[in-house]
């Protein structure tokens, strides 16, 4: 390992980074961009350098966009619908889009409560939502987060927050997964497909 | 995915190409990023842009090595042990570092043949391993290649071509991994095995 030049020790250590990628994957990378004509790692580097600089959040929903763009998920017609769909992260809304089921507007809540991390009720920043809500005359709110211990509690905090609004307030159902076999599921989520039943 | 902004849809295909990374990973691999602070993009974007300007072949041996400095490998002290170690890529020269079995010095190939992939016998270059051969007076060589079907070849070619200069030329052993259960190890390995015996 120290017999490596000092330059490829930097691009491993910086490829170990990424999630998931220990020292033997970012190894078999770096050894693998060093085939790549100079162009290529050079364009690499460029877009990696100033990916950051060149998206920014959406100041009202707070998705992920380009520079100087509007946002997509703000577009009136969407606003029209008198839907927001409340999520923990601006990734989620990319893959609630895929769906194809949604035509509502999003609002980012950056988090779920996980007072450990330090992400406390104050850290969801619920008053732009509530502001948005009242301003946008919304009809329902759809909570949108994941069926974990933290998921749970910010959806239960959420409803109680949001409950003098006037406004419908619904989280999305839990049960099955689509293809799945009855014996294959988890006693949790059989649960709460019993309890879901339509 | 067509939802993405353009400058993340920019970072997920640079990311794709990465080797055995798909779109999945590369997806996950951006928004991690996405989370990281400014500067550790910006640090990590100008380390894999210059990386190939920094990094060049060892003029003698073909090893890689930081600019401007000099080979490790071709020490004047591994020189005296007169062996040479004949690999196919810099990064075997690492591996076999590692074990710490090996105070040779090193001749990388480039490759091995491979005709279907243009890499013929002209493309090994053996003039100049001829005459460090002669020009250091070594007095082995061994053949550090994989064990697949262009290994085989061109070990027996680089045997052919080595013979008349007066120089013992070996293989690397072949037989069972460490730690390996003989029912669990392929028939061609334990042939070789039983031919290698010692």
């Amino acid at each position: 390992m120290s017999k490596y030049p000092s330059q490829l020790l930097k691009l491993i250590d910086t490829l170990r980074k990424l999630p998931g990628v220990g020292s033997k994957s970012a190894e078999r990378f770096a050894f693998e961009m060093l085939k790549w004509p100079e162009n290529q790692l050079t364009e690499m580097g460029n877009i990696i350098g100033h990916v950051a600089q060149q998206l920014s959040h959406c100041k009202e929903c707070g998705c992920l966009i380009d520079n100087h763009t509007c946002c997509v998920f703000c577009d009136p017609k969407r606003i029209e619908n008198g839907i927001i769909c409340i999520i923990a992260s601006p990734r989620d809304a990319f893959s609630i889009e895929e769906t194809r089921e949604y035509r509502g507007i999003y609002h980012v809540l950056g988090g779920v409560l996980s007072p450990m991390d330090g992400f406390g009720p104050k850290a969801l920043k619920l008053d732009k939502l509530k502001e948005r809500i009242l301003a946008l005359k919304l009809k329902e709110a759809i909570i949108a987060l994941d069926s974990t211990v933290e998921g749970d509690a910010t959806s239960l905090y959420l409803r109680q927050e949001l409950e003098s609004l006037d406004i419908q307030i619904t989280r999305l159902a839990f049960g099955l997964p689509m293809g799945s076999a009855l014996d294959y599921v988890d006693g949790g989520t059989l649960a709460r497909a019993f309890i879901g039943r339509r």
